[in-house]
């Protein structure tokens, strides 16, 4: 990509953060393997995407240490990429973006996917951004301190 | 951008979200809006984008009712960007985003900015992805039950 800028060197975590997953490809990747998927074929089944893009976001999730290749689960020779820890812990980025769009981008009664608990079968709860004593904020009741040099 | 799909009928809206944000520049352009940029100039010198993008992903977000451009607030001749209120609801993004990068791509102990609560400036509760109960939840204790046809 001509215009990729590498935010690496930022003291914004956000910008530090989109530098690694804020693309929708890897986005949607680490969906995928939240979702179960493992092998490069069902990756490239479920995106519809170029292999060798696919591929390219792949290395980059696993140099990142988002993804790890491990052994096929049934013995055989393929191998799978698997979330790290790290990687797992994208989980609330993806149910951010899940809440966001369930809320603002399917009119009324337009079926879409759900995400429900392994227990219960029930809905999650809505995600909250709160304060230390567990106080909903919103966005402007809350500011960024920059790193003084 | 030659590989851009569009997922916008998509029944995931995970991928309807990363459809309309799932963008580095789109990311970091709203984070902007966050901290309380408003205007062309400041998202550029904020960026270091070049004019012709930073202008495409503006005019992007504010098809997708995300900004707004209204008038300057000091009543001069420019106009300014502001988030609407489906704009100001990416908020648990960017903070998910902004906590997970403070927690996997910094050193210990090298500086980063902070989103601190304006009230008593102190540092916000982590995120948590919780069941209809508010018990805590990993991405493997829930799963995506799809729609069916």
């Amino acid at each position: 990509m001509a215009r990729r800028v590498s935010h690496e060197g930022a003291e914004c975590p956000v910008a530090r953060a989109v530098d690694v997953v804020g693309d929708r490809w890897s986005l949607l990747i680490v969906r995928d393997a939240f979702d179960g998927i493992t092998r490069f074929g069902d990756f490239q089944r479920s995106l519809g995407l170029a292999k060798n893009i696919l591929a390219s976001r792949l290395k980059d999730l696993v140099g990142a240490g988002i993804l790890e290749i491990v052994p096929a689960a049934d013995g055989s020779a393929y191998h799978e990429y698997a979330l790290t820890e790290k990687g797992r812990e994208l989980f609330g980025i993806v149910v951010a973006l899940r809440q966001w769009g369930e809320d603002h981008l399917f009119a009324d009664g337009e079926p879409h996917s759900v995400l429900l608990d392994a227990t219960h079968e029930r809905p999650l709860q809505r995600l909250q951004v709160i304060d230390a004593e567990g106080r909903p904020l919103k966005s402007t009741d809350t500011f960024v301190r920059k790193v003084i040099h």
